[in-house]
């Protein structure tokens, strides 16, 4: 795994960006889209309250898979990347296709692990595999589209959160990116590698507390974290016009435990990693107890890690000093299976 | 292009059912669905008679974009690629997703004519692009997710044709495969080459005919032809266990002039092409001329080539000899942009 620097990595997140810009600048534009282009997922209206929501995102072997992670499981990662935006949004999905693309001489073994890990991260969440298509392409491609109906109102987007909201997450941090060292540059951690390890190979979407908080109508806006929590306050930010303020690091106590055995900087880990899947998420104050509740009640955990500020400047506070959080991610880790 | 012969052809589309069967042995199906697995579309109920169709259809650069064939033109295929689809079940599409994986270095005067193309191939049919995802990969992978609403009633399936019924298409076939021998091989026509180059570069998808037989009622089975119509007359076969008898091969009037120049056989252009989306249908014998005014009143035409018989093998009658038609398409051709 590269690991990148500022610059390199904001390169590369401005290039997505521009990529995508550049393709909404020249296309038409649906009228009347229940979720604006550019959220987490799509949204088609059925009715006055009823919406269909889409989400396609793509994995690619060379970028998307780890050393380490057998075929079920980057399969099984291909749906859980797009359960999670499922997720952000509150939406439980009902079906996915899969496009698949296949470097020649996979054998039948091979084959039936990508369907098993396919079915695997559909049935977890609730969601059958309905289609796909099979092609023949240089690069493992595994790409999924997931499909699911919901009430519009139920839909919490990436606009709506305003200063004085909580920043809250559904997760501790660094996890990922730890497991990533472990297994990609050979670290070791004093205890709990495994656990480190399967935050890599088998990511759980949190979809039990995205349906939770919708329901508690409390959250102002969600994204997910697949890009790093840096990443998701940043673009929470850009979707808001508003500027994050956390004094509470979300660092999980595993990876603590691991960047103080290897001399890693515990922050860098929980705000700059990535392929991890929490909700980032602002919580209307009057009602931090009902989101709490709720989320607790579906089985999982709400932090409060900040405040949401009208300054658009995201920071940290540590020993009273405010430190500037970067608008960088993680670089996917280019190696092949 | 390499043009495959038939123990090639038949083992590399045996190697995709292959892999269809295995994934579809390993998931879980989703119980009531209003599109059997494997069909064309997927489609899943909204109500008792509103069904949601979803369809996802991948193009890969070095098996899908010929020599000649440019950015703009190749995500507009993509899409059409797919709306082809929905086209044979007489489906409007709605809205298009569409998931990228870019080689290193695509400009930004690349990203937009694939924008445009994306845009194009949808808005010539009615449909938006309403999201998406970029990723890096060796391969250009345009990964195209396609929605939309329609009456289960209206729905034709793969499965229906009934010994009997009249086999029918909705163009003259060969001019995709006479084109990508110009281009790839370069070979000349006598005359009308643009149009051969044409058919592979821009190709149309048939969806006002598809939906005008839709409502007509009067076809019992469809499918398209990407695959080549020998190919699609094998599915058809296949899904209802019934074969095809052809009298009249539809050759159009430019490939049987071009396969006359080259000494080539007009029937294998026909049967064996491929990257071809016409429809291919059996209409009930006492609705065909039902089936024909409704094609011919949106502006399309529908051409009798045959009959559905009960035995299930598939032939062609030449001369008072009957040839019998292999289970064989068109072989990608292997070359990048």
């Amino acid at each position: 795994m590269k690991r990148s620097n500022g610059a390199d990595e904001t390169s590369m997140k401005m290039g997505e960006h521009k990529i995508i810009e550049i393709i909404c600048r020249n296309i038409e534009h649906m009228p009347n889209m229940a979720a604006p282009f550019g959220d987490d997922v799509s949204a088609l209206y059925l009715s006055d309250n009823k919406v269909a929501v889409l989400k396609t995102d793509m994995l690619v072997g060379k970028t998307d898979v780890p050393r380490g992670m057998d075929l079920m499981q980057a399969a099984r990662k291909a749906v859980v990347m797009n359960v999670s935006d499922f997720a952000s949004k509150g939406i439980q999905p009902m079906a996915a296709l899969v496009a698949l693309g296949l470097p020649e001489g996979y054998s039948e073994k091979d084959i039936t692990e990508i369907a098993k890990g396919l079915n695997s991260g559909a049935r977890e969440y609730g969601a059958f595999i309905v289609g796909g298509d099979t092609n023949e392409s240089s690069d493992l491609v595994i790409s999924v589209m997931l499909y699911g109906i919901a009430d519009k109102s139920s839909l919490i987007l990436r606009k709506g959160a305003k200063p004085g909201d909580i920043l809250a997450v559904t997760g501790f941090f660094g996890k990922s990116a730890a497991g990533l060292r472990i297994l990609m540059d050979g670290l070791k951690a004093p205890k709990g590698a495994d656990k480190l390890i399967d935050a890599v190979l088998n990511p759980k979407a949190r979809l039990a507390e995205g349906k939770a908080l919708s329901n508690s109508d409390a959250v102002s806006a969600a994204i997910d974290s697949s890009d790093g929590l840096a990443w998701s306050l940043n673009e929470l930010s850009r979707f808001n016009d508003v500027g994050f303020l956390l004094d509470n690091i979300p660092t999980a106590d595993e990876t603590r435990e691991f960047a103080e055995f290897n001399k890693l900087d515990p922050v860098e880990l929980t705000l700059y990693g990535g392929e991890e899947y929490e909700l980032v998420v602002t919580v209307k104050p009057d009602k931090w107890d009902i989101a709490k509740e709720a989320v607790e009640a579906a089985g999982g955990q709400l932090i409060k890690i900040g405040k949401v500020l009208s300054e658009k400047e995201n920071s940290w506070s540590s020993d009273g000093k405010k430190k500037l959080i970067e608008p960088r991610g993680w670089e996917h880790f280019k190696t092949h299976l």
